[in-house]
């Protein structure tokens, strides 16, 4: 059972959840409409949207403000009411926090960041606290319509239980992370592993709206992807899933961190990159921003260390297009930033290594901005709204 | 709407496919814990196996039949009446039919082979009537209660529209199989794929029983895999799933026949492993028992292919596990006649390459009778019962 001050899920009844998220996502869409992809009859539309409307979390758009074409019989479109409640988002990283706020609709209305310099879980809830507040106590006026933070954080992270098991980047093990957060912070919180909040932000607000299966890859010191398939983000029955960056893509190749050899992050994360420009330029302290320059500049052997990159990126995404057969898949994530280096490599690794019409997967490469990770925490906030 | 002696579903109700299903599968199972596990009442347990009874699909076990601890109150668990109804299953291959006849548990009671000169679709339809005539005309009585026949070929099919759509083994292409099976037996037919029919015949009946997501790979001419995700047969989104034969695992490997490079069967597949010993060997025409039978007497060079071989195995199964993390996989096919050859380095190449905890993911790893692939086939058609 739920109300609308409390923090429990918005939705009350399977057609209520169905409802709420068809329109959150897919929205504006007329009660017709609505009974016609959920299988319900037009009166259970009604009856579901009713205490939504009434809480003010749905609308019914006028007639002046429909678009597109026909004109037919006069429909009333359910809308999102997008400023009816905020959510906090915040991504950890291990030496900053990003924080957003956003509407229902993940349009991000307000942005901040915080140092940090002690990455133990007692100093980072003191700045997560601090962070909120500067977030909700600005010009925006946010506070009184905002309940819920979403935390991201990379690792091993057990949604349910709150809790992050392992988080390699910050040496955490076993933090119950949202029950801190909500003593430091006063919100209903939902904590949740970073790839998998930027996939749910995707599949939900971006580029996998209405898709059954869907493939995010992010690209960065590590390489990652979150996997939707059958409708539903998948998890790993050993609490291991999508974990691109360690397919083994060259059986000679480098050894890498976890125990294997030629995984696609041995040869194509940052690290990776970083060490063997060094190699092959022989200097020693060189940097990922100086390899990009010199490789940007014409050096024939740094841009081959980020071709193989590239393409060794390119074959795990075929190998998750082979497997699974994604409706489409986005890469994306910081270590983009050398896009012009690693993009046509990415591709021609995956239409070469793409199986039959699995080329025909729709692969949408871009830049991430580092605010998105912290949209992506939000995004799961939002689903906290609805019992999935 | 269908009715018993027709040959739509059986099940009318969601709640009723849900009881059929987890009996068939998990059963014999009380109706308490059938409520408690499908979420029913126990009023809506009994009402949906009443008609199961009725027809004689379901009956219950008297006390004396009950088997495990505890006495407390009498139960009267639901099992199949396995005979009730029984159901032939056909394969396909380039140049043989394998039948069989299954009861409602799958299991085989009769099975026959036919040789296959010409692999028209109208000459194989012809000897498919044949087969089923041998099966059902038997001894075993079967005819009577039999009106479902499954078949199951290789290639690209499309299970809901009854049509091989590509077939590179026997060269058909649009083939409307379901049409022409059931005008040529007089049985309602289902197709499929056969690496997907034999994930379900494992899924329902097998070592995938119950588990929420689970892999099967095949190991022969083909190197194949069937994946269950969210508890559901993974289909793809451009018609492509499974294929852990064309992940590429070596970024310097041979050319594959897909275009690929360093695909699992470009390496692995029976093909490729004739060739390369035939290479090592300068015997050129080398056939694949002559190779075994040289590794098996010690020849390194030849061992050194199958190894080579087995890793590239190893590898795409670490594949599968780290990007859907099945609950278990099955490692199985006629490839496997080799598997004192190949079983120990699939074991240690998905052992290095498993990404962390990814590694405690169950492997069986066991030859395939031919006649299985036939009895994937038959469960294929079993679950055609049920409405899903
Ligand atoms: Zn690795
Ligand atoms: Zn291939």
């Amino acid at each position: 059972m739920s109300s609308e001050t409390g923090t429990g899920a918005l939705t009350e009844t399977p057609a209520a959840t169905a409802v709420f998220t068809a329109v959150l996502t897919e929205g504006p869409l007329s009660r017709v409409s609505l009974a016609r992809r959920l299988g319900l009859s037009s009166a259970a539309v009604t009856k579901a949207a009713r205490p939504l409307i009434e809480m003010g979390y749905l609308r019914e758009l006028a007639a002046t403000e429909r678009t597109g074409p026909g004109a037919g019989r006069p429909a009333s479109p359910l809308a999102v009411q997008a400023d009816r409640e905020f959510f906090v988002g915040v991504k950890i990283t291990a030496d900053e926090l990003i924080g957003v706020v956003c509407d229902l609709c993940t349009e991000v209305r307000a942005s901040a960041h915080r140092p940090l310099s002690d990455p133990s879980p007692g100093a980072v809830l003191a700045e997560v606290a601090l962070l909120v507040e500067e977030l909700l106590g600005g010009p925006g006026g946010f506070r009184e319509r905002t309940r819920r933070l979403g935390i991201a954080v990379s690792g091993d992270v057990d949604r349910d239980g709150g809790l992050v098991r392992y988080s390699p980047f910050l040496r955490w093990r076993n933090v119950p992370l949202r029950e801190r957060a909500a003593e430091a912070t006063g919100l209903a919180v939902t904590v949740e592993n970073d790839v998998k909040a930027l996939t749910t932000a995707e599949h939900w607000f971006g580029e996998g709206v209405g898709a059954e299966s869907f493939a995010l890859v992010t690209v960065g010191t590590g390489i990652g992807c979150g996997l939707v398939v059958n409708g539903r983000l998948v998890s790993g029955s050993h609490g291991v899933a999508g974990e691109i960056g360690h397919i083994g893509v060259d059986a000679n190749g480098p050894d890498c961190h976890c125990g294997g050899r030629g995984c696609v992050e041995a040869i194509a994360g940052t690290h990776a990159l970083v060490r063997r420009s060094r190699e092959c330029t022989g200097r020693a302290g060189l940097t990922l921003d100086e390899a990009v320059a010199l490789a940007r500049g014409g050096d024939e052997d740094v841009r081959a260390v980020f071709a193989r990159g590239g393409t060794a990126i390119g074959m795990g995404i075929a190998a998750v297009a082979n497997l699974v057969g994604p409706a489409r898949i986005v890469v994306s994530g910081e270590g983009l930033a050398a896009y012009d280096l690693l993009g046509e490599h990415i591709r021609a690794g995956f239409e070469r290594q793409a199986f039959g019409a699995a080329v025909e997967c729709p692969l949408s490469i871009r830049p991430l901005p580092f605010e998105q990770w912290a949209r992506g925490a939000a995004a799961v906030s939002i689903q906290s709204l609805v019992a999935l």
